[in-house]
């Protein structure tokens, strides 16, 4: 038998290790053929644009730096798998694209979408009595899956959110002013990330001193005077913010154009640095993480590449027991000494749905995550990887065929 | 004798390396009594605020972590000291100070502007007659002093610069669609930094593809017949581009207000993504890398941390041997094996001044630098530090008394 796995959804610092996770354990296992990389997610098993991973990678050495690489080396997609009703014809072009490499089964790493595909693949198969087995491996920075304890991915980003901030901090209170400054944090709807700099308070730190999350109501009003009330206490204020946050004056939202004509897209960071420096005059600056805090793989967490290869092997050892149309999770057993277990759940309960930060978690005034949150985080960001590199940088594995960067011909 | 020292400017990674330098080389003289931290710069001897660092830096850990803290634990300012003609009056604060606490030499570390400082108050110092030594050491991520080959902090601020870089250049190239990402680099008059990004290409990468600097005129017309040739070699283009081009279309600039009556102060980043998806209608994507870029200290060079321990000690050997007035200084001996010398060079020639990146290292486009500057910044980027780490986040050591976190009572 043949299998196939492929990425999808954004990229992280860990969904490559899942990858890896994948191939080594098939590597295991004499009974499974050709592992197939789908290119740029299920559009790869599409348009049947697929590598040999076993010719592909294949010393100790690319192994190593696949771990490190950041990103997906396969590429991505954005692609949202109609139901049978809607398109019948793309089940069909998915499975004769299986029935022509013999692929018995098929893995995918992503987010809830890619879970959505996962459940209607295997729906579709368990209908056609195909016996192909469609098994999902978690990953988002976001941390807001159902299911599962946490995602792989989250921890990296969570130790860069974490240790930038901390940064940030020396760099804000180094003159004898007043200042505030406001760090943007990815995250439309579930807060996970920007709470996750709580752990900076296990370490000594008074900042962050004020953490704003999607799953409270934002008030403009109650915000400044959260803000003049840290100012009382600190030279130097610093604020972290979900980018999701409402804030009820979207006047900077909507309608407004900038000098090109382009609605005017500031962030919520911009719209908060806007609101304060009108109020108070201090010096102010909205700094953004971006694309840096699901990409730095250089400071990612060893505890959340490691474990993010071992659900990869997870997922193989699943389907080799016959499982499919299934997520492997992560279930919790100790906070400290840190310990997970990893098994599988029904895909149907992560697709589309989201997880939300815990209230219990959050203060009354609902402008802080409390010190119980850290046990929690602390252990996904634990551990250092040790990152191979030359002249200097970091070395990146890239996958010839698969690398989107060049135009293809 | 006494001795103080200060930092000033803006914040880098390898600063407070340079003051452990001046700590570790006074500590092996015994006729060194007391090393004074003045807090906020020259601010701190005007206001007598000062730190005995024997008694608050002691242990080798204490020193180790003042390595890799970024930032300056001493606080830092912007102050600019009038000429003697123009306030006399505050020369004479600044002896009072010295001569209070016996301080027979004084080590500024910092930028053109302390160099100014340096230079001033050692006239001054030799027209009285005091023979009070006064001492520069170089620092800025802008790499812009004159008199000295590259300056302590920059190379750690190119590090994190082309690090993150490649990890953008993996994130931005995931999906199959045409992409254009822009990353603004510090740099306001010299375009070091931004340049620096060409040493991506000695490890394999094509990115970044395009590099403006504000060494060379800035056209748009041109910028976006650059891009559109780049989008036909590469599905993902990368432009770095230092925030201190100047776009001549800066209508974004000049007089426009955001809703809340500010001036709308979008960097160049903004501004040339607001270009290009304007004229080429694909997705396209600004990124700032903010302070980030001065005070990633996770990801500092082995070689500009060493080396600013150095300079640092060295300026109390020059100053031992009667020096004054002066800023020391790297001279290159060699790029490979990387070889430099340290020595003093007159202040006067360092204060005010700037120091561009050179022409013949810019293709004739002037879209791109050429490989033969990927000598020059390639030592300063290698080497990396072993950071102490607990709970999964790097240690930073705090100055009890010169910590600007906490309004002072």
């Amino acid at each position: 038998m043949n299998i196939a796995v492929a990425q999808s959804g954004g990229p992280t610092c860990a969904i490559n290790a899942s990858l890896l996770g994948v191939i080594k354990e098939a590597l295991k296992n004499p009974e499974i053929g050709v592992i197939y990389g789908s290119v740029n997610g299920i559009e790869g098993i599409i348009n049947d644009r697929m590598i040999d991973l076993k010719s592909a990678i294949h010393t100790n050495e690319d192994m190593e730096l696949l771990r490190q690489t950041p990103s997906t080396v396969l590429g991505s997609c954005r692609y949202k798998l109609p139901s049978l009703s809607e398109n019948a014809e793309i089940y069909k072009t998915i499975a004769d694209c299986f029935k022509k490499h013999d692929i018995r089964a098929f893995f995918y790493i992503g987010g809830n979408d890619s879970m959505d595909t996962v459940a209607k693949l295997s729906d579709y198969f368990a209908k056609t009595g195909d016996g192909i087995q469609v098994m999902g491996i978690p990953k988002t920075i976001d941390n807001d899956l159902c299911e599962t304890d946490h995602t792989p991915g989250f921890g990296s980003a969570a130790k860069y959110v974490a240790t930038s901030i901390q940064e940030i901090t020396r760099d804000s209170s180094v003159y004898s002013i007043q200042s505030v400054t406001i760090i943007e944090v990815m995250g439309r709807h579930a807060g996970w990330l920007a709470a996750s700099s709580c752990t900076l308070h296990a370490n000594g730190e008074t900042a962050p001193h004020l953490i704003y999350l999607p799953e409270c109501e934002f008030d403009s009003e109650r915000f400044l005077s959260d803000v003049a009330e840290q100012m009382k206490l600190h030279k130097a204020v610093i604020v972290v913010v979900s980018e999701g946050i409402k804030v009820e004056d979207d006047s900077c939202r909507s309608g407004k154009t900038d000098c090109f004509g382009h609605a005017y897209l500031s962030g919520v960071g911009k719209q908060l640095e806007n609101l304060v420096g009108n109020r108070f005059g201090c010096k102010v600056r909205s700094i953004e993480l971006n694309v840096m805090q699901r990409c730095s793989s250089h400071i990612s967490s060893r505890t959340d590449i490691d474990e993010s290869e071992q659900i990869g092997a997870a997922a193989v050892q699943a389907m080799l027991k016959g499982e499919s149309g299934k997520m492997m999770r992560f279930r919790r057993i100790l906070d400290m000494p840190y310990t997970v277990a990893i098994d599988p759940v029904d895909a149907h309960l992560v697709a589309n749905n989201e997880r939300f930060f815990p209230k219990k978690w959050i203060n009354d005034k609902q402008n802080y995550v409390l010190d119980e949150a850290i046990p929690y985080f602390q252990p996904l960001m634990q551990g250092e990887q040790i990152i191979k590199m030359q002249n200097g940088l970091p070395v990146h594995y890239r996958l010839i065929g698969a690398d989107s960067e060049l135009v293809q011909k």
